[in-house]
C-alpha cells in the first residue's frame, strides 16, 4: 500500500461533513480501491466551536480556508464551502502549491469555471468536480472518459431536485405551485428563499457545466437563457395529462446548425419518455451521442451522502494518479472476505400460476401445501374456464428452499394439472 | 501532442469494424481527448479476402490474433473477437509484451477473467472492459471509479436486450414467447440459436463481470443460477399486469447475510419501478449504494456503434495513461470551433393557454395571428365557462421569434384576456 493522502477540507455544512464521515466509515475498503489511506488532516469552518457530527481532533478545525489549502500537511483539498469567495483564492492558492482540489462547487464553476481549469492546468495539477453536478449521479466520468469517442448531439436533464418534487406534487396530487413549494420548505427539499432553485438558477449553472464538457466549449450561467416554472398554473398541468405529457423542468443543451444551444426551461414531456417517469426530487440526464444513442443515468442529485460520494469517486482518482497505479481494480482471488450465497435460503415473494380442475376443495388442498410448508399467501385468485380453471398465489416473503417443496408438493395434488409458472416478485421500489 | 497510440484490433465483425470506423469518423476529436492520435495499425480476421467498409490498406489485414497482439507495430490490443480461444492467448501474449488491451468480451472475462486480471497485473498493463456489459453504457466506469467511495448493496439489471425486447412484444402486443422471438429473429435481436439469450447464458455473464466488481468478489459465469424466460406464458404477463406488475429478465447481485449472491432469473416488478419503463431492445442497471442510495444507468447494450462508443472510451483512457495526462479535460476557452447561439432562431413546439371572453369570432382572430406570423397551428381546444373560455394550441415547429411575436400580438387582440402560459413541447422520444 502507497502512502497515505492528506486531505484538507474547506466547509463542514452537510455535504463536508458526510464526506468526513465517508472516509472514516468505509476507511478500509477505501484504502484497498486508493492504493493507500485516505486521511482529512485539517478542516475549514466558519465556527469553531460547534460541536459537529465527525470524529477528528479538535486541533484539525481552523477557520482559514486559504490556511489549510496553504498547509504543510495537506496534499489535496477538497472545497465544499460553496459561493465564490473565498473558495476561489483558497483553490488558486491550492494549485500554487502543486495540490490538486476536488470541488461540489457548481457556482464557482459556473463563474470563475474557466480561470480556474486554466489555473491546474498552468500547475500540472487536476481540478475534478463529479460532485458539482447531479448529486450522487456519475455524470462528469461517464461523459467526460466513457463517451469521450463519441459526438454529444444533446443532453436533456432533470438536474433541479426541488423544482421536480414541486411539479411532482402538481402532477400527482392537483396542488397548486405555491402549496407544493410550501410542502418542498416543509420537508427540507426547499430553502426559505427558493428563487435559485424555482427560478432556473441553479440549474443553468450545471447545464453550463454539462455543456462545457459535452461540447468542448466553455460555457458560463450568464449565458444560459432560463425561465423558471413559478408561473405554471393547475390548468397547466391538467391540460398537459390530457394530451399525453407531462412538464418537467429541464435543462438542455445541443448541437444546432451554427453552435450550440443550452437552455433552461420547463417542457412538456410525452409520458413515454425516459425523463417523464423520474419523479420527486430524483435527477436524471438524458445523453445523446451521435454512435452511442441515447443514454440516461438517473440518481439523487443532493444530499450530503450521495455528493460525499462523488467527491470520494474524485478523490480514490487522485489518490490513484498519484500512486500511478493502472487502472485495472479487479483484486485477485482469496483478497475478498465475503463469499457467493446459494439461492436456496433467500428469502422472496413468489406468484405462483397452477392449472386446476374446477372441483370443490382444490383451493382447500392446495392451501394445506402452503401450510405445512410455513410459506403464507398474500393473495389468491381464481378463475374458472369450464372444467378447467387457473389459481394465482403471491405469498409473502418466504425461503427459496421452502417454496420449492411447496411447488414439488402442489404437484403431487390430483387436481393439480400443473404448475405451470414461479416468478420471483420484487417488492416495491428501492 | 503526444505519441500515435498505435491500436491492434483483434476481430472485424459488426465491434471491430465500427472500431476502426469511430477511430477514423472521429480522429480529430479523438486525438484531442487522448492527447495524441490513435490509429489502427494491424487487424486480425478470419478471411482476409472479404471486402470490408473500412478505410484501411489491406496490408492492415492478418489473420493470426497471436500475431497482431506480438507486432512490434502495435503499442495496444483491441480485443473484440468473443470466444476463449484463441482470444485469451493473444491476450495474454499482449501483456507478456507489456501491452495493455482493451476487450468488449464478457464471456471470456466471466470464464478466465480471474487469470487475465493476474496476468495484467504481474506484468503491470491494464485489462479495461467499459464494454463487456451494457454495451454503450457507461458501466464498468461508474461503479469502479465513480461509486467507488461506497459500498454496492445491490444491483437489478436489464442486461439482456434480446429478451427484453421479447417480453415488451408479449407485454405490448400480447404476442406469445414463440411469436416473439421469431419477431426478435426477423429483426436481427436475436440469432438464429436464441439459447445462450433467452435461457440467461449472456445475463449470466454480465452478472458475473458486475458482481465481480461490485462487491471485491471473484464471481465467474458457473457460480451464477439462472433461469430464463421460454416457459412464460401470456397468461402470466396478463395476470402480472392485472395486479400490477411487468416481467422482466434480471441479473441480480446483491450482499446479503453470509455473503453475496448473484443470480439470472425473471421477476415481476411493480409499474413504477424504475427498471419497469425500460423497454424494446434497452438495457438498464439499477445500482443501490450505502450511501449513495438509488443510481440507475440506462442505453443501448449492444450494436456495433454503442460498443464501439465503449471501446474507444477505454483506449482515450489508455492513451492518457500512456501520455501520463492529469484527467482535467475541459479545453481553455478559444480552442473550441463552435458558439453558443440564441434561442432566438431555434424552433421548437409550444403550447400556449390563453383566457378569452367566449364570444363568437375569438377563436378566427387567434387564428389570423398565427397566420401572419407564419406559425401553423397543430390541434387547438376551447372550452367555455360562463362567460370566460380557456383557449388550448399547440402549434407545429416554429422559431422562438415567432412565437414570440405571435405571443405580443395575440396579447392585444381586446377578446383576449391573457396568454397565460407558453410552455416548450418535447416532439417525441429520442
Amino acid at each position: 500500500m502507497g502512502n497515505t493522502l492528506r486531505v484538507g477540507v474547506l466547509g463542514c455544512g452537510n455535504v463536508g461533513a458526510a464526506v468526513i464521515r465517508l472516509l472514516h466509515d468505509h476507511a478500509e475498503d477505501i484504502e484497498r480501491r486508493a492504493g493507500g489511506p485516505i486521511e482529512v488532516t485539517r478542516v475549514a469552518v466558519r465556527e469553531r466551536s460547534r460541536a459537529r457530527d465527525v470524529s477528528l481532533p479538535s486541533g484539525a478545525f481552523v477557520d482559514d480556508p486559504v490556511a489549510v489549502a496553504e498547509a504543510p500537511d495537506v496534499d489535496v483539498v477538497v472545497e465544499v464551502m460553496g459561493g465564490i469567495e473565498p473558495a476561489r483564492t483558497a483553490i488558486l492558492r491550492a494549485f500554487e502549491r502543486g495540490k490538486s482540489v476536488v470541488t461540489a462547487n457548481k457556482e464557482l464553476l459556473a463563474t470563475r469555471g474557466t480561470e480556474l481549469f486554466e489555473a491546474a492546468a498552468a500547475a500540472g495539477v487536476d481540478l475534478l468536480y463529479e460532485a458539482s453536478v447531479g448529486g450522487g449521479i456519475p455524470l462528469v466520468r461517464p461523459l467526460r472518459e466513457s463517451l469521450a469517442g463519441d459526438r454529444i448531439i444533446r443532453f436533456t436533464g432533470i438536474v433541479n431536485g426541488t423544482t421536480n418534487y414541486i411539479l411532482t406534487r402538481m402532477t400527482e396530487d392537483g396542488s397548486s405551485f405555491p402549496d407544493a413549494l410550501a410542502e418542498a420548505q416543509r420537508l427540507g427539499y426547499a430553502e426559505r428563499d427558493p428563487t435559485a432553485d424555482v427560478e432556473g438558477v441553479d440549474a443553468a449553472a450545471k447545464a453550463a457545466i454539462l455543456a462545457t464538457i459535452a461540447f468542448d466549449l466553455p460555457v458560463m450561467v450568464d449565458d444560459v437563457p432560463r425561465e423558471g416554472i413559478s408561473w405554471i398554473g393547475p390548468e397547466d398541468i391538467a391540460f398537459a395529462g390530457r394530451l399525453g405529457y407531462v412538464i418537467k423542468l429541464v435543462a438542455i443543451g445541443e448541437a444546432v446548425e451554427g453552435g450550440v444551444s443550452v437552455r433552461v426551461h420547463p417542457v412538456m414531456l410525452p409520458k413515454e419518455h425516459p425523463l417523464a417517469s423520474v419523479r420527486e426530487s430524483f435527477n436524471a440526464v438524458l445523453i445523446e451521442g451521435e454512435k452511442v444513442g441515447p443514454v440516461m443515468l438517473y440518481g439523487r442529485g443532493a444530499g450530503g451522502d450521495p455528493t460525499a460520494v462523488s467527491v470520494v469517486g474524485d478523490l480514490i482518482e487522485l489518490a490513484r494518479a498519484e500512486a500511478a497505479l493502472r487502472a485495472t481494480m479487479i483484486p485477485p482471488p482469496g483478497r475478498a472476505t465475503r463469499s457467493l450465497v446459494s439461492l436456496e435460503g433467500l428469502p422472496a415473494q413468489y406468484y405462483i400460476l397452477m392449472r386446476v380442475a374446477d372441483r370443490p376443495g382444490v383451493l382447500a388442498a392446495i392451501a394445506l401445501v402452503f401450510t405445512e410448508h410455513l410459506v403464507s399467501i398474500k393473495s389468491v385468485w381464481q378463475e374458472g374456464h369450464g372444467d378447467e380453471a387457473q389459481i394465482v398465489l403471491i405469498t409473502h416473503r418466504a425461503a427459496e428452499r421452502a417454496l420449492q417443496a411447496c411447488v414439488r408438493d402442489l404437484g403431487l395434488i390430483d387436481t393439480v394439472e400443473a404448475v405451470a409458472s414461479v416468478i420471483r416478485v420484487e417488492a416495491g421500489q428501492p
